[in-house]
C-alpha cells in the first residue's frame, strides 16, 4: 500500500479493511475507555464518561417525566432468590459471579485468602427482577399501592467470556426500570411507552435510526413473556441493541409473591415490567458515526461541543490572541442549546497546532474553532465541521458564529442522523427467496474480512427450528417482529424458507 | 406515661427516650430505606434516593469547578493488587467481599451451586485505590501527564457485623476522587482544597456545622500519610464522620507503579491524594436535623421543596380547589432558587388532610401550603415552616407567597444551620482535668440510654498508648486535630491525661 495513502487517516486500519480492530483503534484514539488486567472488565475514561453522563441525563430527564422516581437496590442477590423464577436463572447462570466469602486471613503458608464462607452464595446481581422483586411483595398491598414506576442506576455483572469495549463487558453500567401495574393493559401500555422513550432518546440524541418491534420467542429476556427492542444498524452492516422493555406479565410477581387486594377484594398478583438501556450505547454511537479519522460525536452527548484552538505563530501575539479565544469561549458558554448550556474548551497547551488539531478530531468534537493574529484584525474565526471534510473551514464573523453556534451544532446532529438512516435504508432489502437470502448473508470474498449483508425483511413461519437453521448456517438471527404499522399494514405472505403462511415479514441480521 | 403525650408527637420513641431507635423510626416513617435481607445491605427508597442525587448534584458540580472529571473503574480487584500496599490491606483485610467462582450449575442432587473457580479471587471494591493506580501506572510517563483529577461515582462494599441504615451499610454509595501529582505540595494543596469543599458542601446544603482538622495516626486512612476530615455533632451529642482527604505520599504510587519523568529528566514517583464522602450523609443530615415527629430536610436537598395540600371539604369545590392548587405549583416551579427550579409537589390524593399533612411532616418538606375554598376567595394560602412550631400558619397572599418562597425556604436553611450549630457549642467543652473528662463522658444514670457528653477539646501527649487508654475506658476517640487557626493560634499546654507538653488541645467525643 503506498504510504500517502496511509498518512491520509488517523485511524488504522479503515473500516473497510478490518471494521473490528478499527473500532477498538477510535476507542483507543478518542481516549474513551481501555479494557482493564481484571478480566472482561473495562475502564472507562474521563470522556467516555462524559458522553455515558449525558446519556444519563438526556434519559433521567425523560424518566421522571413521565412519573418514575429513582431508587437503589442491593448489589448482591442471595442464590435462592434468583431461582425462584426457573426461566431466570437458567437464562443467566452461565453469566453469574459469586461471592462465597467474606473476609480475607493468612493462612498458615503467609499467603492472603478469603476466609469466612458464607452460609448462602450471593450472586452479583446481572438484572435486579428478583432482588427488586422481594421489595416491592414488602410494598405493595393494594390496589392503592399501584403503579410502582422506579428506575435504578446501577453497575451489573455477566461473566463475558469475549469481552468488546462498551459492547460486551463482564461489567458494565446501565439503567434498569421496574414496574409494578394493576391490570395487565396497564402494564403492556408501560412496556411500550419506555420502549418509545428509548426510540426517542437514540434518534433524538444519539442520532441513531432504529428498527423497532418484539422479539421472537428465542431471543426474549429470560422470564419475560414479551420483549420489545430498538435495533440499530451499524456501519459494517451489523445490528445491535441498542435498548429493551419486558412485559414480564405475572411471571416475576408469582415468583417473588408481589400480590395486591383488587378494587374488589380480590388478591391478584402484579403485572410487572422492566427495561434497560447500558453503556453498550457508547460503543453503538462509536462504530454508528465514527469514521476512519476518529470518532464523530453527535453534538447532543458530546462532552465538550466546540473546541477553540489558539494559533500562535509568534510568542508576542500569544496573550493576545489567548485573550481573544478565551471570550469566545465565555461567549459561546452563555449560549443555550438542547436544554442546557454549551460545553466549550479552550486548548491552551504548548503543543503543534497539528498535533492539537488531530487530537480533537480523533475525539469526535463537532466544532473546532481555529483563532489567530490574522482572526483578531478580520474580527472572524475558521470553523470546522467534524461531520465534513477536515478542510473545509468556513470564515465567519466572532458574533456571527456565537449567534450561530446553536444552529450549527443543530446542523450537525441532523446530518448525522440523516447519513445513517441512509446508510441504514441503503442496507435493508425486502427479501421473497431463500436463495436470496443466503446470497445476501454470504461475503463475496472468504479470505479477508468484509463488510456486507445488512437488514432483511424476509417472511418467516413463526418456529424456532427455521431460526435455529438460520443460526447455524449464516449466523443471522432475528431481530425484531417490526410493530404493526397502521398506515402501511404488513402483507401476509409465504415463510421464505418453508413456504408457510406468514402474517409479517420479520427482520433478520448478523448481530453484536 | 400518660397517653395525652404520646400523641403529641409523630415518631415513637422520642430521641430523648431512645435515640437508636428513634433514628429507625425516622427512617421508616419518612420512607427513606429498608433493610434488605442481604446481609447488612439497604434498600434506598425514591425519598432517600432524591436527597441523595441532590448531594451528588451538588458535589458533582463542586468537583467539575475545580477541574476534576469523573470515569468508571473496576467493580473488581484482584486479590494481588490489594496485597501491593502492605498497611491498606491489613485495614481492609476483615470487610472484604470475596468472588471466587463464576457460574451457576445444577449439582448431583439437583441443588444449584457456584461452578468454576477463579484462578485469583477478587475482592469486591472497599475502596478503589489500587484498581485506579494500575491504571494511573499507565496513564503517567511524563510530568506533562499531572495532574490527574478524577473522580468516580460508585458502589463499595465493606462487610459489616452491625449494619445501620445510612451509616453503616455493607454495601453504600459514595464518590472517591484519585488525583496524581508532580510534587508534595501540590498534592497536600489538593487534600486540603477537597476538605475544603466538602466542609462548604455540608455547611451550604446539608445546614451541618462541622470542626475540620487532621485524624491521629491510629484513625487514619490504610496506607494514608495524612487523613484530613470533617465532624459534625449530631442531636444525641456524638461526633459523626462526614467526609475524609487523604494525603496519600508516595505510598501508592510506590505500591501501584505510578512513575513520571520530571523536569530534569529524573524519574519519580507521583504524589496522591483520595477523598471521599457517601450515603451515610443522608444518615448525618437526618441525625441532625429530625425532630419528635419525623425527619427535617434542608432545603437545598430536599426531594420536595414544597407540598400544596388542597383542602376540599365538599365535592363541589374540588376542581376549583385543585386548579388552584396547580396553578400555584406552575407559578412555584418557574421559580430558580439555589441553581435550580423549585420542586413542588400537589398531593392530589384522596386521603384525609390530617393523613396528608402529617405524611409530609414525617418526610420533612421545607414548606407546607395549605389551600381550601375559603383562600379562594380571599387570596391567601396558610404556609407551615417545617423547622418551626407544626401549627403555625403564617397567612400569605399567593403571588405575595411566590415571590417569597425562596427568601422562605433561604430562611429555613439559615435557621437549621444556626440551630444545629447553637446545639454543637453548647455541648462543646475545653476540658482541663482527666476528672471532668471522665466525668464528661459517663452518663449519670447507668440504667437507661442518656444523651451525654458532646465534643471535647483536651490537650493530650501525642501517644498513641493515652488513645487507647481512653477508648477502653470511654469508647471516646480524638475525631480531630483541628487545623491551626492563625487568628487564634493554639495554645500548648499540658496533656490532662500524663501532665505531659502538648502543642495544642484535641477534639475528643464518642462516635459513630
Amino acid at each position: 500500500m503506498p504510504k500517502a495513502d496511509q498518512q491520509k487517516h488517523a485511524i488504522s486500519p479503515r473500516r473497510d479493511e478490518d471494521f473490528p480492530e478499527w473500532y477498538q483503534q477510535v476507542v483507543r484514539a478518542g481516549d474513551l475507555a481501555e479494557p482493564s488486567e481484571v478480566r472482561g472488565c473495562m475502564v472507562i475514561k474521563p470522556w467516555g464518561y462524559g458522553i455515558w453522563e449525558n446519556m444519563q441525563r438526556a434519559l433521567d430527564a425523560m424518566f421522571k417525566a413521565t412519573g418514575h422516581k429513582n431508587a437503589y437496590f442491593p448489589l448482591f442477590i442471595p442464590l435462592s432468590y434468583m431461582q425462584k423464577e426457573a426461566e431466570h436463572v437458567e437464562g443467566f447462570a452461565k453469566e453469574c459471579a459469586v461471592v462465597t466469602h467474606h473476609r480475607l486471613e493468612v493462612n498458615a503458608e503467609g499467603k492472603m485468602i478469603p476466609a469466612s464462607p458464607l452460609a448462602e452464595p450471593l450472586v452479583i446481581r446481572p438484572t435486579s427482577e428478583t432482588i427488586i422483586g422481594a421489595s416491592y411483595a414488602r410494598w405493595v398491598q393494594s390496589y392503592r399501592d399501584l403503579p410502582v414506576l422506579i428506575n435504578q442506576w446501577a453497575n451489573v455483572v455477566r461473566w463475558e467470556m469475549r469481552p468488546r469495549l462498551f459492547l460486551r463487558t463482564t461489567e458494565f453500567l446501565w439503567q434498569e426500570g421496574h414496574t409494578v401495574h394493576e391490570t395487565e393493559a396497564e402494564a403492556r401500555a408501560e412496556t411500550r411507552q419506555m420502549l418509545d422513550i428509548y426510540e426517542k432518546f437514540v434518534r433524538e440524541y444519539l442520532a441513531v435510526p432504529v428498527f423497532t418491534g418484539e422479539k421472537s420467542e428465542s431471543e426474549r429476556f429470560p422470564g419475560a413473556v414479551q420483549t420489545l427492542c430498538i435495533e440499530a444498524m451499524v456501519q459494517d452492516c451489523k445490528a445491535i441493541q441498542a435498548g429493551t422493555s419486558h412485559f414480564l406479565g405475572q411471571n416475576f410477581s408469582r415468583a417473588s409473591g408481589i400480590q395486591f387486594q383488587t378494587r374488589d377484594g380480590k388478591q391478584e398478583f402484579g403485572w410487572t415490567t422492566s427495561w434497560g438501556v447500558s453503556t453498550r450505547n457508547v460503543g453503538t454511537t462509536i462504530m454508528m458515526h465514527a469514521d476512519d479519522d476518529g470518532l464523530v460525536l453527535p453534538p447532543r452527548i458530546a462532552p465538550t461541543q466546540i473546541v477553540i484552538l489558539p494559533i500562535v505563530p509568534k510568542p508576542e501575539s500569544r496573550d493576545a490572541v489567548l485573550k481573544a479565544a478565551n471570550e469566545l469561549a465565555a461567549k459561546l458558554r452563555a449560549v443555550r442549546w438542547s436544554d442546557a448550556l454549551l460545553e466549550v474548551e479552550v486548548d491552551q497547551r504548548d503543543l503543534g497546532g497539528g498535533v492539537k488539531n488531530w487530537e480533537w478530531i480523533k475525539k469526535g468534537v463537532p466544532l473546532r474553532v481555529e483563532l489567530g493574529p490574522r482572526d483578531l484584525e478580520s474580527g472572524n474565526v475558521a470553523v470546522t465541521r467534524r461531520d465534513q471534510d477536515l478542510k473545509t473551514k468556513a470564515f465567519l464573523n466572532v458574533d456571527e458564529f456565537v449567534r450561530q453556534a446553536g444552529d450549527l451544532l443543530g446542523a450537525v446532529q441532523q446530518n448525522l442522523f440523516e447519513k445513517a438512516l441512509a446508510f441504514r435504508d441503503a442496507h435493508t432489502r425486502i427479501i421473497t427467496t431463500k436463495e436470496e437470502f443466503y446470497d445476501f448473508f454470504t461475503p463475496k470474498n472468504s479470505n479477508k474480512p468484509e463488510i456486507h449483508g445488512g437488514f432483511a425483511l424476509a417472511h418467516w413461519n413463526g418456529t424456532r427450528e427455521v431460526e435455529e437453521q438460520i443460526k447455524n448456517d449464516l449466523k443471522v438471527t432475528i431481530r425484531c417482529i417490526p410493530f404493526d404499522d397502521p398506515v402501511h399494514p404488513p402483507q401476509a405472505g409465504r415463510c421464505i424458507f418453508t413456504g408457510e403462511p406468514s402474517a409479517r415479514p420479520v427482520l433478520w441480521a448478523k448481530s453484536y
